[in-house]
């Protein structure tokens, strides 16, 4: 008997690979189906999968020697790792975005994500530099603000160019209070400002009366008392800090509820020795309890203080930076130093507050993606699963989602580990070339900013980065490489 | 042919019930065995199966009309479950032990678990008491103490019967500052000392001169100021601030850097305020700062003020008490009112600290049990996974503790919910009938103390309180049930 004809003797059950669309229709004829879950890889695109087959084959020669570019890359990614892992950032102290960040100036405002003109804003950005046009004085009233922004006197430029961070818009202007962050392993430093808290707040848009007076506030008494609080305690250990949040069911970008209590244990008994009256050091005191917001500030600026150190590797394909201003969705890959690729914001699936709905929510924005770059926010949230109440979904997705961000990244964290999977390191250093061949983007959790300038917050989700950007750097990535 | 030559025809597989001693050696001469997980009920013995039984069938006259055991038993225990449910603990203040607490005197020392006398009493409840009796200048030294104690000029009983609970050696003498809880819903209210920190401290058997002197500064400075900062902030909720905490990877009982965490951050404003001077404020501060088991003698007493409140329903299974002097372990069932059932303390399974063995440890040993009595600690450990660093196990054990105590209790809490678990609520209101039916008994995590007095803590593990004291009081249960 042949072989085909003994292996038909029997009933036919089909293995479907991949697409579903055959497995009912079979079922529904009696067949015996086992459907595997497969998608072609590069989701089936040749061109891509071209690229990745001559990464995986060819070879450039690096210093008079042939060496095969997927070793190449392998020993970059590894270093890369390395860096992420020995990174260590510091809170040093607050200082003055003017005086302190690199390259500030009079004339310039950051904001969140790649670079963008006025004319291109989504109206919770615009919002936010009326807003901080306003607070600088340059501006008496949404009016004069609006006029200013568009006249080209005003440079705007992403944080990420100076070293910054900001949640949601962004939005840095001259004289705001930024925190100063040291990362002690490469001696850079990232800057952000201080959390304004939660509602009609300016990263979120909103630019009232309320808006402009707590900002002041923050200029006058939170900055000046929380200033002295860190030179009388001495630097805060952000790497040790973050680490045991992530012990305490935050994952360090949407739930900061433990990141914010370890904070304020550690810095009040300094607030209590500042020279500012009792009535200030308690009204700092009661603003930082009343937000469990505020320790965001300080892990976005240490992981950007830590990616930064991985910026600009020749070979390594891991990405450095992912941010959106609300228009664009950008990312930056080591090996490709500053170029940006980018391409439309999406939108955001999550929960929204009472009144608001999807209709309301502007696409994707703020630099908080940093987090993810780093290795925590989304890809640790199985150590935060009561964050779902927030994000939405259930406790189980929590862990599925980090489970599935070991499949792109190219190691896991030696600092941060996630006790229910039996204190696992976290999915760290987000590898394009597997993002690309498996078409998995990075997940991301996110606050959801009103469409509107002048509203605030409407909600909270998770949102998928746009695989479009990814691939396209893949392609310069290759392009770059064959070169080398 | 007959039924059973069909059956005995093919190979013969073996179900095994229960004790797997057939599994190993059927398995060897080749056999299939499926090894069934079972024990009989009651472990076996018939007289406690009879009562079991018995309660099952039986019926009593109850306001003139026949009532089975069973359903009166039911009844008992739901309402004693709603009333666990609606109990709400509040922080009200901070006393004095012998101006608050009921039924303290000048010669009165209360002290952890069941009735004792100091001749019973293990090493650490004797260095605790010596260290009382020098920190109250009824004693210059050791000697001078121990013949106080041993002279029967000094009363001892336990806690528990003056509406206190002490973790560990659970020494309370008059002069000591005191938490005073109020249980919102039935309003009675509960005591407990301030935590002391870790290490050599008088509740682990500590009596030096750092320990006498900690506790004049506790009484001098911390409790003055917290007593004021609570007058300042108005009281706590604590129900709230405990389940925040088991969202926040405390179980209750011996992870509890969240609590801490969240009741500074939620007095620290109060503090500022405070008329003390920044020094003492400051000092407040760092002492809470640098011990993380500072909220543990708040969730004690919360937990005592909710148990209390279940103490002598008739009919009800629910043990109301479980508690250890480091010589016994005592528990007490609601429906029997004040008697104690005890049995020799276990030895705790753990983790040492760096140069102490098992052969260093006392027995169990604390009042801290009352967590688990209130269906938290132990039962909620699902929810602190990071805690088997410090008790030893693995992360999937807490899950494991937690699941299982489903087996042992009437109901789940309404307000203390494990995200891990689908936000289900903990395992709450231990049922001494299930307990001796399934030879089940509540799972306990516990710290550990030196057996010599003066030493301090020596580790932390899990402990399996002893079957034989739930199985007299479900004897004296049944008895007095028979005769109602």
């Amino acid at each position: 008997m042949k072989e085909i004809d003994r292996l038909l003797k029997g009933e036919i059950a089909v293995a479907n690979l991949g697409s579903a669309i055959f497995v009912d229709s079979l079922r529904n004829q009696g067949k015996r189906v086992i459907a595997v879950e497969w998608s072609p890889p590069c989701r089936g695109d040749e061109r891509l999968f071209g690229m990745l087959e001559s990464l995986r084959r060819e070879e450039v020669v690096v210093e008079g020697r042939p060496t095969r570019l997927d070793e190449l890359i392998s020993r970059a990614n590894a270093k890369a790792l390395e860096t992420l892992n020995k990174a260590h950032p510091f809170l040093v102290g607050i200082g003055k975005a003017v005086d302190d960040i690199p390259g500030m100036a009079d004339d310039l405002v950051l904001h969140a994500g790649p670079p963008i003109g006025w004319e291109r804003m989504c109206g919770p950005m615009r919002g936010a530099i009326i807003g901080a046009l306003i607070y600088e004085g340059r501006a008496k009233d949404q009016t004069e603000a609006e006029r200013l922004a568009a006249s080209g006197k005003i440079r705007f430029e992403p944080c990420h160019h100076h070293a910054a961070v900001g949640p949601m818009a962004g939005v840095v202007s001259p004289s705001m209070p930024v925190w100063i962050i040291e990362n002690r392993h490469t001696g850079n430093r990232a800057f952000a400002t201080l959390n304004e808290g939660l509602g009609k707040v300016l990263r979120f848009g909103a630019f009232g009366q309320e808006v402009i007076e707590r900002l002041r506030w923050m200029e006058r008494t939170l900055a000046p008392v929380l200033g002295q609080a860190i030179e009388i305690h001495g630097e805060v250990d952000l790497r040790v800090m973050i680490a045991q949040a992530l012990q305490m069911g935050d994952e360090g970008h949407n739930r900061n509820r433990a990141g914010t209590s370890l904070l304020i244990r550690e810095l009040a008994p300094a607030i209590a020795m500042a020279s500012a009256s009792n009535e200030d050091k308690s009204d700092v005191l009661k603003f930082m309890n009343s937000n469990d917001h505020f320790f965001l500030n300080l892990t976005m600026p240490a992981a950007k203080s830590c990616v930064d150190a991985i910026a600009g590797l020749p070979g390594c394909s891991i990405v450095s930076t992912m941010a959106r201003n609300g228009t664009d969705f950008g990312i930056r890959i080591s090996g490709l130093g500053d170029r940006w690729f980018t391409a439309p914001a999406p939108k955001v699936k999550g929960l929204y507050f009472t009144g608001f709905s999807e209709a309301d929510a502007n696409p994707d924005l703020g630099d908080s993606t940093v987090c993810e770059t780093y290795g925590i926010g989304g890809f640790a949230m199985a150590a935060a699963p009561a964050i779902v109440q927030f994000v939405g979904g259930a406790p189980s997705d929590a862990t599925r989602y980090t489970l599935a961000m070991y499949d792109i990244t190219v190691g896991e964290s030696k600092n941060y580990r996630i006790p229910v999977l039996g204190f696992r390191g976290t999915p760290t250093g987000i590898d394009l070339i597997q993002v690309v061949e498996k078409s998995l983007v990075p997940v991301v959790n996110t606050g959801i900013a009103h469409k509107q300038p002048g509203i605030g917050q409407v909600g909270a989700g998770l949102v998928e980065p746009p695989l479009e950007c990814f691939e396209e750097a893949f392609t310069a990535l290759y392009e770059s490489l064959k070169r080398a």
